[in-house]
């Protein structure tokens, strides 16, 4: 069960993008696995990929061909991450691109390729293949909602978002989906997200805008603290709204497309949260008063990730206690527990760093019921702060894990 | 289920200490919940506390009252964590321990108390002080197993373990006993460990062996990677035994009683992970082949603590690309990841970083059907090695955090 989203709103169209599906059968039948997305030629790509040291072969491949050339078309596969398969993983995502660079009439590095399913199995590159023609068929500027569809695993709700806002006196339009819902932990960015714009912006200032948007979005979402070894984000900018390029990172051309971009990156990595594993609540860990931002998101993470904290929230527990024990242990040099404030939603609990004399159980228990749970700890130590998404962790977590290749 | 734990056995008592037990009702009817500890004249003591900031008011009064004098009698309670309770818990520790200071005809801060239990509570200070001349008419030298029973909380096992050696013609038994199911990741001791030994041994030499051998066992287990806020462990030496003291670490006599102490922690250490919440599988997670030893904790322990490893490792599914993921997500300079191989027990799933050509599918599986496992991990990237302690994650895992205050 996702946490307070309703289903996929509608994803508007960014002129130069189209996007084809095709159920290839990759690794289960009749399910939508196959993803192309074309950009029209002098679009830009920037990207930011997984920190893990595992990373998958198709992340090597996007790496190399980016560095090479602008990317005309992205591949993107579920069912098989390709990840931990060695040399033969590699000739597999570097034939996947050349396959469709043929039918597109292309060079094979203008093709990203993208995988995400079970680690360390090699994936059928017969089927993969066999599916091209059909996702390019099917290409169309509508093809969002169908694509976000295509590139969820153990996702259950598809995840996508819109924003436009004009610049310069031109509409300009980002759109974006990703999935994502276990080993979600990005150090970088969530499993998948590919996020578009029309916007004419220079390779530099794109580059910046992405690396920010991620920090502040995907980089503050945590499902289990495990970081996956295909974390992929792409922004594509198209250049089509017909807006004077935006050349520099000064300027309120940029500002006002950075927020948009930012705006859009923090509703997909919170919708991510609000589908991982299990889920039954959302959580939004809010740390203020720390010595600085670094100090600020370890003990937001040291809370999002401790499982006592996460399995109370489960029960609706109001068990603070496990709170102040996280925070406790967070890898932070200076902290005065004297201090420490903590609020349940708008039910301050803990008050220098003891329950608050007028803290009742029956506040803290209805603040619990809540499927949307704001904690937030001031430290008193300072000015910094930070905020990160995140989940419970229920009988579901376990079962979806224990089962997920059987 | 405690994993291949088959009951507590013979605890051996150590001339100088007695022990004493009450069921004081502190938080439940008729379980044996006090536990006094009393120490000859002359004994040393020494002690490591949790790191965990929001440590608990009894570890703070302990802390103090060992550096006034020596103890003579150690005040243990479960239910009550007595901790994130402020200047009332301080009150109520110290009161505790002038209570039993009364009964036993010494100075309040020759009490050490220590808690355990919820975080966050009050403990009903009157049923306690009610049941200290329960638990003081009941001392004896054979009162260890009792004991052992008395300072478990979710524990479904009681756990202890004696040995015994030879020093300077001399024999030296050494009994521990200790409990923690959950909140187990001691940066420092488990939840609470109190060992014994009727060696004769100098104060500085004393503090080191404890050091040491904590950092050689219970630092190396964990169970949910939260380090709880009461953590302690106690390490008595009578000087009962007749043996010359030990004055420094140097030396046959050392080095003879220090090797049995590590070893005797090593067990505590495990026992509390066999019996770690939920547990079905005992995971050893061995590397070797690091730059440094601080690396190779670092990976080790990203395994240990990897949810989606816990629920492979729950499901019997040798699910080595999560081990690598992880391993990848390491905090460590240093990896090159084409070097890497990892075994379950005797089979080697993974070559230079990649699934193993010799490997197949069932043997990963007859190897994930043990209930305890070896997972070693090589890095060939150095020559230091580290191993810890761990167990899956459970169905029950979270159903015991769920209803933990219920």
């Amino acid at each position: 069960m996702a946490v307070g989203l309703t289903g996929l709103p509608v994803l508007l169209p960014v002129p130069g993008i189209r996007l084809g599906t095709a159920c290839a059968g990759i690794r289960k039948k009749d399910r939508r696995d196959l993803v192309v997305i074309e950009c029209q030629p002098g679009t830009r790509a920037a990207a930011v990929f997984t920190r893990n040291r595992f990373c998958a072969a198709p992340v090597l491949v996007a790496r190399e061909h980016l560095a090479a050339m602008s990317p005309r078309l992205l591949l993107i596969n579920t069912g098989y991450a390709n990840a931990g398969t060695g040399e033969p993983g590699l000739a597999d995502a570097r034939y996947s691109c050349e396959a469709l660079s043929r039918l597109a009439a292309c060079q094979p590095a203008e093709v990203l390729p993208f995988s995400t399913g079970v680690i360390g199995e090699r994936f059928p590159l017969d089927r993969l293949v066999t599916g091209l023609p059909a996702a390019m068929a099917s290409l169309s500027g509508e093809g969002w909602a169908e694509a976000a569809h295509g590139i969820m695993t153990t996702d259950t709700v598809a995840k996508g978002v819109s924003r436009q806002l004009a610049i310069a006196g031109r509409t300009v339009t980002v759109t974006g989906i990703c999935k994502g819902s276990g080993m979600i932990h990005p150090d970088m960015a969530t499993m998948l997200a590919f996020i578009a714009t029309d916007a004419a912006v220079a390779q530099s200032a794109l580059d910046r805008l992405l690396r920010d948007a991620v920090d502040q979005s995907f980089n503050c979402a945590t499902v289990d603290g495990d970081t996956s070894t295909n974390d992929a984000c792409l922004l594509l900018a198209t250049g089509q709204a017909g807006n004077p390029a935006i050349n520099s990172t000064e300027g309120r051309e940029y500002s006002a497309l950075r927020a948009a971009v930012i705006d859009l990156c923090r509703e997909l990595a919170q919708m991510i949260v609000r589908d991982g594993e299990g889920a039954t609540k959302f959580m939004t860990i809010s740390v203020s008063g720390a010595a600085s931002e670094d100090d600020a998101r370890e003990v937001a993470f040291a809370v999002a990730h401790s499982p006592l904290v996460k399995t109370a929230f489960f029960a609706s527990d109001p068990n603070w206690g496990r709170i102040l024990a996280a925070v406790g242990r967070a890898p932070i040099a200076q902290l005065d527990v004297n201090r420490v404030s903590v609020h349940l939603n708008q039910v301050r609990v803990v008050h220098q760093g003891a329950l608050d004399p007028g803290y009742r159980e029956e506040q803290g228990a209805a603040a619990m019921r809540e499927s949307e749970i704001t904690v937030r700890i001031d430290l008193a130590s300072g000015s910094h702060e930070a905020t990160v998404w995140t989940c419970d962790f229920s009988h579901d977590y376990v079962r979806i894990n224990a089962e997920y290749r059987s």
